[in-house]
Formats: C-alpha cells, sequence, structure tokens
C-alpha cells in the first residue's frame, strides 16, 4: 500500500504520520523540539521524525503543515515564535531531497480547515470555515473544495480581526483584535486585567470556571461571545454553510459551546443561520498537512 | 456598434445607460420610482427607463443590479426596503420578454465591486474590495478577477460585521455593526444618541464638521475609526490589494479620508500594509451593472 506522509510542525515537537486516502494514520513518530534549535538543529528533529516512516516505495505525497511566516510556494518557513533561530529553512527542499515526491507547504490552520473539509465533521462542506482554539487564534477557509490561501499563504488571520474596536492590547500590537479574547493567551491575559492573577494554564482558568468562580465565568462568556462575533462575521461576509472549531481549548465546549452556538445562530441573518452548522473537535494536524497532497492532485489534475 | 445596457435600481429611480466595454456610457434614460409602487408599476417604471434605449440588433448583454434580498440565479428581486409593495418580482423575464439576449442580475453592492474592478480606479487589482458608502454600508469582492457571491448572492454583507460588540443598536437588529457607525443612517443615528437632535441628511452632518462642531465631528471620527477597522478585518481576512470607497459619502472624504486610510494602514500586518492600495470615487452604477455581462462573458467562455 502507498501512504501521504503528514508531517505537523508543533509549538514543542514533529508529528509525522502515514495516512491513507480515508484519513487512517497507518504509523506515527514524533521527534521534540525546542527554543535553542537552529536551522541545522531543526533539520535533525524532522529526520528523526521522518525517517523511520520513509520507503520510498510507498510514500508518494508529503504535506507539511506549520505555523507561520512561511511562504508555501516556495516552501520555507521563515521564521518561528517558538524556533526563534530558526531562519528561512527551506523545508521542502530538505524533505524531498530524502524522499522525491510532491510536497507540500502551509500554515497550520490552513491545513486545519483542509483536513476538516477532507476527514472531519465537515466533511463534504462546500463552504468550510475552520477556527483554530489553541495557543492563538486562528482560521482557515475551504471553498468549494479549494483552500483559499491568500496572500502568500498569509490568508484568513481571523484572530486579528477587531471585534472591540480599542479594546485589549493584542500580542500582535492592536487593539481588541479576538485572539486577545478567546485564545490561550487571550483569556489568560483578560484574567489577569481582571484580578491580577496571572494564571499557568488556560486549563486553570477551565478549572476556576467548572468550580463556579465568578471572574473566570466573566471572562470566558466574553471570550465567547468574542469569538462569536467573529464567527458571525466570517457568516455574514462568505456565507460559511458550516464551522468547525478545533483544537485543544474545544475539550472545554462543555463549559462555552452552547453559548457559542446560539450567539452565533442568533445574529447571523436567518437565511443563513438556516442551513449553518457548527461542529467541534480535535485538530488531527498530521491528517491536515496530509490533506495537502490530496488537495494538490485535485488542483493538478 | 453594439452595447452593454445596465440598469441599476436604486433608491428612488431606475437608471439605465448604454455603455460600451471601454466604460464609456453612450446614452442614458432615468425613471423615477415611489414606495406606492406593487410589481406592476415597477414594470412599468422600468419600460420607462429602457424603452427608449433598446434596439435589438445594437445591444448584446443587459445587466441590472438592485438592492437585495434578490436572487441573482433566478433574476429574482424578492422584496426591496425602498418599495415595500414589491413581492417577487422577476426582474430579467421582464426585460428579457423586451429583448432576448443574455441577462444577469446581482445586488449593487456587487455590481459597485466589479465596476470598479473593471472600469475603476483599481482596474486591474487581482484581489479587490469595494465598500460602498450610501445609505447604509455594503461591500464586493472581487478576487482573481471573479465575483464573490456566496449563498444567493448574499455575499458580503461588511456593513453587518460587528466591530463594538454589544455597540449601538443596528436596523438588522443586532448590536455594533460597522453599518451602525459608518453610513448616513449610522452617522445619523450616532449624532442623535449623543446630542438628541435628529438631522435631516448627512450633509448636513458634514456641514456641521467642516463648521467645527465637536460633537459632529465626535460622530464622524467614531464612525471612521468603525469603518477603518472593518478595512482592517477584510484586509487581514482576505489579503486584498485594494480597496475601494465608493458612494456618495465619498463626495466628503477630504473630511476622514487621511484618518481612515492612515488606520488601515498601521493596524493590518504589514506584508498586507505595504501592498495595499486605497481608492475612492463615485460609485458608478449603471457601468457597475453593465459589468455583469462581461463577467458573465468571461464565465461562460
Amino acid at each position: 500500500m502507498s501512504y501521504i506522509l503528514g508531517i505537523d510542525i508543533g509549538a514543542g515537537s514533529i508529528k509525522a504520520g502515514l495516512i491513507d486516502r480515508n484519513g487512517k494514520i497507518h504509523k506515527e513518530s514524533t521527534a521534540r523540539t525546542d527554543a535553542s534549535m537552529n536551522n541545522d538543529h531543526f533539520a535533525h528533529a524532522i529526520s528523526l521524525a521522518i525517517d523511520s516512516l520513509l520507503d520510498k516505495n510507498s510514500i508518494y505525497g508529503i504535506g507539511v503543515g506549520s505555523p507561520g511566516p512561511i511562504d508555501s510556494k516556495k516552501g520555507i518557513i521563515h521564521s518561528s515564535a517558538n524556533l526563534p533561530k530558526l531562519n528561512q529553512f527551506e523545508v521542502l527542499q530538505y524533505i524531498t531531497n530524502k524522499i522525491n515526491v510532491p510536497a507540500y507547504l502551509n500554515n497550520d490552520a490552513n491545513c486545519a480547515a483542509l483536513g476538516e473539509c477532507y476527514f472531519g465533521k465537515a466533511k463534504g462542506s462546500k463552504n468550510l470555515f475552520v477556527f483554530t482554539l489553541g495557543t492563538g487564534l486562528g482560521g482557515g477557509w475551504v471553498y468549494e473544495g479549494k483552500l483559499f490561501n491568500g496572500f502568500d499563504g498569509n490568508g484568513m488571520e481571523v484572530g486579528h480581526t477587531t471585534i472591540i474596536k480599542d479594546g485589549a492590547v493584542c500580542g500582535c500590537g492592536n487593539l481588541g483584535c479576538a485572539e486577545s479574547y478567546f485564545s490561550a493567551k487571550g483569556l489568560l491575559g483578560r484574567y489577569k486585567d481582571e484580578t491580577g492573577t496571572t494564571l499557568n494554564a488556560v486549563s486553570e482558568l477551565f478549572v476556576l470556571v467548572e468550580s463556579g468562580n465568578a471572574a473566570a465565568r466573566k471572562i470566558l462568556d466574553l471570550g465567547c461571545d468574542v469569538l462569536a462575533d467573529a464567527a458571525r462575521n466570517i457568516v455574514n461576509l462568505l456565507n460559511v454553510d458550516s464551522i468547525s472549531f478545533v483544537g485543544g481549548l474545544t475539550q472545554s465546549w462543555h463549559l462555552y459551546g452552547e453559548r457559542l452556538s446560539k450567539r452565533i445562530h442568533s445574529s447571523v441573518f436567518p437565511i443563513l443561520s438556516n442551513r449553518l452548522n457548527i461542529y467541534y473537535g480535535e485538530n488531527q494536524a498530521i491528517l491536515g498537512a496530509g490533506s495537502l497532497v490530496m488537495e494538490g492532485e485535485k488542483l493538478n489534475g
């Protein structure tokens, strides 16, 4: 059997897997990364993650998902917030030197969107927007089966759309971005504004909410409503038929999902609300990266 | 010579014109409409506007722009805020019974966007968003030469994207929409909130601003900043290379344009700001409607 090699470059590790066209992962491998790594170290980590999976006869395409900024056409990771010493790393060149098959690079949120469209709950949607709820807030759009890449793969920075004009300071330097209210960073930041207390992880905030803590509840509700308004904007602009929320923060969906869905449905145009599906679940990043190969085949005929 | 017939259904009139492929209007005609008109009266008004222009040998396509809600595929105007007695009017059927050539219907903001891309200052843009600044706030997107229609032509309701969560009440029933801050309706509404005074027309607000009135200045600046944030969201999502602001309110561009452009450029990602062009000018609605024919030809080969 012949496989796709999906590679997900995450915050602290590289995950790779051999997948089939039905979205089944047949073999997996992981290598850790850390902030001290330069291009050579990072290349070595990729080798650690993929060498055990490589078999020239059984892999027919490679998809790589990475946080930005990247150049998807040239296959370059310009830089990385998690790997400050990484600089203009030619990731596709490095991998295709090992195994020369069609290879694709895209940003992680775009991969999540494509993976959700090919293999996730929204499979078959004609107009799907995916929100990635993690450290930051990302987004990707698949329209009529095709990923929207924007300029050099910079598209769909929904985390950096303004929902509260002149609101909280965002990591991007602007005010009132959606990400500064609903993301691990944003929720922790707003909780600190509210209480003066620094939590170590967003999981602690969710524990506080479950225990009935009023300040934590208030911050989660605020974030939830901002996220709903960001989703409203997407629906009224792009008329998507489906929204999927994926990523780590969806593990606490029971604490905000109903409020979120209700606010979205009640604020978009009725004709768009009637046909709108809202899903949530894990971001299966290896599948998302691998689905780049399937889209590439389709686009290249 | 053979022409395109462009028809613009506006708030109080129907305007029609014979145009050529270079965007020159060769002959024009207008018929007034009023709120008492039912389907028959409206059909009669269309005849008044176009009959003098009809010559079966010289028209090879018809484009109609109308406020929504419409069904662009079926060629139907479902209803109209300005013509409350209009109901499911089959506008393309009516016109093609007179002259049987390819005919297209789309909403006015979409037509403005397409017209700007074919004939306006943004001519040749590969990724253009057009804001229509009039009674309301509309928007249209032309990506790689193709209009984004969304679901049944409902796309790009940028006036109904949330910029101030839980902000001012909008005509759509929601809170904090861009339209409730920057549009003739929105500016007048916010000025009334601020001062208790009802102005008759947005032109009066602009006169007050020019005379140094502080309340009027404050409301215009607020609206301008909201519009800038709505534009920021579009740039960060869609990575447009050009934005055109068109419509009546651009006549007062000198009172807000510099502030608007500056806020947009300073709030979008630098890589997107560097390549962003911002234009403003009249909405030449007949040309916009007519450009539907040129796009139709391109799409149909």
